[in-house]
C-alpha cells in the first residue's frame, strides 16, 4: 500500500476548489470539496464542550442524514463562541453555497477554523462563494488549491492518498488536513478530509474512521490544547463501484489499514508542522496490561514540556520521560520500566527495569540530532502497545504564540 | 493574622542549618531541621506512582511513628530510580544523622531533589554532616541557611512565617519551600518544609495540612509535570505549651487558617519564581456545581501553553480561556460562562454569558502588564468556587530546560 503525498488526485465524481473569500487579506481561505451524487460521509469531532457552530451542526446533520454532497471550509476564522449570529452565519453559507450546487442546505457541511469569538465577515464571503462554484474541477489543481486554503499559519501542505484493490476495483481514497501556524496562533484547530470513491455503508465509514482517528489524530499533541473547532470528515461516493464491503470481510480491514495509513501521515505531518516545531518525537509503549494504560503513557510522555525541551536541547533526560510516565495515570510496576531511544545511528538503552542503564553519551547524541527520535518504551507487563506523535519545544513555539496580538 | 515573609524565626526548641554536602560543585546543597524534643508530624506525598526512595521511606514512617526529631534535606539529586543502591543509600544518610543525634534512625525523616537517575556523591555527604551537626543553631542565620540549601534553579527564597495566639500562648509556625521546574503538584519537585511550636496531635496536624496542601501547593502548575519527589512535612513539638487543640474548636480553626496562609504564600512564591516566569498568573473559578469541577477549570486554564504564552505577550486573548474551560473535563453550560481580567488598573470583561463582551484595548493591555494578573471566570451554576496559581510561559523556560544537559 504506496502513499502518495506530492501529486493531489480527487477520487471519481468528486470536484473542489480554493480560493480567497476575503477573511484574511491576501491568501486563499475557503474551500469547498464536491461529491456530484450523493455521498455517505463520516466524521469526528473535538471533545471540547465548547463548541464551534460548524461542530454542533455537522453534528446533528451526521445523526439524520444518510448521505452530503459537500463540505465548505474557511480558515482565517473559527466562528466559535460568536453566539446566536455565528450559528445564523454558518447556516447562511450552507444555504448559500446548496442553492447555487442545487441541493438541499443539509447536504452541506461546515468547517471553519482561526481566531475564536470574532464574527465571519459575511459581505466578503457571500460575495466570494458564487465566484468559486463554476470553478469547481475534477483536475489535481483544485484540489491542491482546497488543500492550500485551508491552512492557516502551517508552513507546509498536509496531503496523502493511496490505491487500494477492492474485488477487481481500484478505490482511490485521498486527504488532506491542516495543523496549526504562525500567524494566528490561536486556530490551534486541526481540520482532516478525506474523500473516497469507495462504495460503504455510512454505518462501516464511521467504524472506519472512529478506529483511524483514535490511533492516529487523537494520539498527536503540539501543545496539549485542544480546540474547539476539531474536525475529520470522510466522504464516500460509490464511484468506484467496488462490490459492497461487510463489517467481517478482508476488503474492510484493507479499506480500515489504507484509511490508518493516510490518517497517520496527515497527523505525522501535522506535529512535524507544530508551532516552532525542529522535530518529530514518535513514542511508542510496549508490554502494557491494557490499551488505555498505553495510550496514557504514551500521550503524557510526548505531552510534558520538560521532555519537548530536553528533546529541542539534545538531551537524553530520561528522568523527566519516567516522571511523565509516573504521572499519567496508568497503573504500572516502576521496577519493570526499560526506556530507549532510537534513530537512524542506532539505539541506546537508558533505563533498564527501573534502574539506569548506562549509555554511551556520544551515541544518543548523534541520536537526537535526526529529525525524527524514536523513544520505546517496554512496561514488561502485557500485550498492549500504542504509538503517539509530537514535536519539541522551542523558542519559535513562544514567539509565535507571545507575539501574535488579538 | 500578618505573614512575616522577609525575617527566618524558628519556633521554640528547633534548630536548623544548610551547609555544602559537595553534591553540586559551588553552592550550598544539603540542610538539617531538628527539633531538641521529639515532634508530632504530618506530611503529604508525590501522586506520581514512581516515586523517590526518600518518598517511599517518609511514608513508611509516617504509618508507624508518633513522632519523629529530624529532616535531613538535599538538593541537586533527587535519588529517585536509582534503584536497591538508591534506597540503601537515603537510608544510610538518614541512619547517620541520627547517630550524630543520639536519636533513632526512624527519627530522622528525608527529602532529595535535583536529577532523577544518579546515585548521590556518598562520600562527600558522610564527610560533610558531621562537620554540620554542631552548627545546629536556634538563629535566625541557621534557618535561612537552610532555605537555601533547599533551592535547586530558584531564584528567590521562599519563607513565610505567623504567629497565632491559641489560649494565653503565641504559636509561632514558619515554612520553607523550594519550586521551580516539573512543578505541578499533586500531592509536585517542589519540596516544603513547616514547623511549629504548637502542641496538637499528629491526626489533627495531618488534617490540617492535607486541607491546606489541597487548596494551596495543589493547585500551582509551573510546567504539568509532577516530579518523583514532592513532599511537604510539618513539625509540630508542643513546646509553645497551648492547651490541647481540639478538632471542633476555634484553635483548630485558627491554625488551619494560618497554615493554608502559609501555604498559600509558599505555593504563590513558588509559580512567581517558575522556571522562566516573568509573570503571576492567579485564576478564579466562581459559581460551579461542585467542587471538583472547580478545580478542574481553574488548573485547565493555568497549564494552558496558549494561555501562559498570550499573557506572557501582554494578550487578552480570551478564546485561548474559553478552549481551555472547554476541555478541562467539567461539565458546563457553554452559554453561561464570562471572564474577566483584572488588575491594580481595573478590570475588563471579555466574555459575557457564553458571548464577545466588547473591551477597551487599552484597558486590557494596562492590565496585562502588571506582574500579577488576575482572571476571574464566572460559570453562573452553583456556589463552588476554587483559585489556582501559575506563571507565564517564555523564551526562558525553554532556554533553561533544554540547555540544561544531565
Amino acid at each position: 500500500m504506496k502513499l502518495e503525498t506530492k501529486k493531489y488526485i480527487l477520487p471519481k465524481g468528486f470536484k473542489s476548489i480554493g480560493f480567497h473569500g476575503k477573511i484574511k487579506e491576501l491568501n486563499s481561505d475557503m474551500a469547498v470539496l464536491f461529491s456530484e451524487t450523493p455521498s455517505v460521509f463520516a466524521g469526528v469531532f473535538t471533545q471540547n464542550i465548547v463548541k464551534a457552530a460548524c461542530v454542533n451542526r455537522n453534528k446533528e446533520i451526521l445523526t439524520k442524514a444518510k448521505s452530503v454532497n459537500a463540505i465548505l471550509v474557511n480558515s482565517g476564522n473559527a466562528n466559535a463562541c460568536t453566539g446566536k449570529k455565528g450559528e445564523e452565519d454558518n447556516e447562511k453559507l450552507a444555504d448559500n453555497l446548496a442553492l447555487l450546487l442545487k441541493i438541499e442546505k443539509e447536504s452541506v457541511l461546515t468547517a471553519s477554523t482561526g481566531v475564536i469569538g470574532v464574527n465571519l465577515p459575511m459581505d466578503n464571503i457571500l460575495k466570494a462563494i458564487p465566484n468559486a462554484v463554476p470553478q469547481l474541477t475534477s483536475k489535481s489543481e483544485g484540489f491542491q488549491s482546497a488543500g492550500r486554503a485551508i491552512l492557516t499559519t502551517d508552513l507546509n501542505e498536509k496531503y496523502a492518498s493511496v490505491v487500494i484493490k477492492l474485488g477487481d476495483k481500484d478505490v482511490l481514497i485521498s486527504g488532506i488536513a491542516k495543523g496549526s501556524g504562525m500567524i494566528h496562533p490561536n486556530m490551534a484547530t486541526m481540520l482532516g478530509f478525506i474523500l473516497t470513491d469507495a462504495n460503504i455503508s455510512q454505518n462501516l465509514l464511521q467504524k472506519a474512521l472512529a478506529y483511524a482517528a483514535n490511533k492516529t489524530f487523537n494520539m498527536i499533541s503540539v501543545d496539549g490544547d485542544t480546540s474547539t473547532n476539531d474536525m475529520v470528515l470522510v466522504m464516500a461516493n460509490g464511484k468506484a463501484e467496488n462490490i459492497a464491503i461487510k463489517e467481517d470481510d478482508d476488503n474492510f480491514k484493507l479499506l480500515v489499514k489504507a484509511l490508518f495509513n493516510i490518517s497517520k501521515h496527515l497527523a505525522k505531518s501535522i506535529v512535524r508542522d507544530g508551532e516552532g516545531a525542529t522535530k518529530l518525537i514518535e513514542v511508542e509503549v510496549n508490554g502494557c496490561t491494557n490499551l488505555i494504560d498505553a495510550q496514557k503513557i504514551a500521550k503524557s510522555v510526548i505531552g510534558s514540556s520538560l521532555v519537548k525541551t530536553a528533546i529541542f536541547g539534545g538531551d537524553p533526560n530520561w528522568g523527566r520521560i519516567i516522571a511523565a510516565i509516573g504521572y499519567s495515570g496508568a497503573e504500572f510496576d516502576p521496577e519493570k520500566v526499560s526506556i530507549y531511544f532510537q534513530g537512524a545511528p542506532g539505539y541506546v538503552c537508558v533505563m533498564q527495569n527501573g534502574e539506569p542503564h548506562h549509555f554511551d553519551a556520544g551515541s544518543a547524541e548523534a541520536i537526537l540530532k535526526q529529525k525524527d527520535v524514536f523513544i520505546t518504551i517496554n512496561m514488561d507487563s502485557g500485550n498492549y502497545t500504542s504509538t503517539a506523535w509530537g514535536c519539541d519545544l522551542s523558542y519559535d513555539y513562544v514567539k509565535i504564540n507571545a507575539d501574535y496580538h488579538t
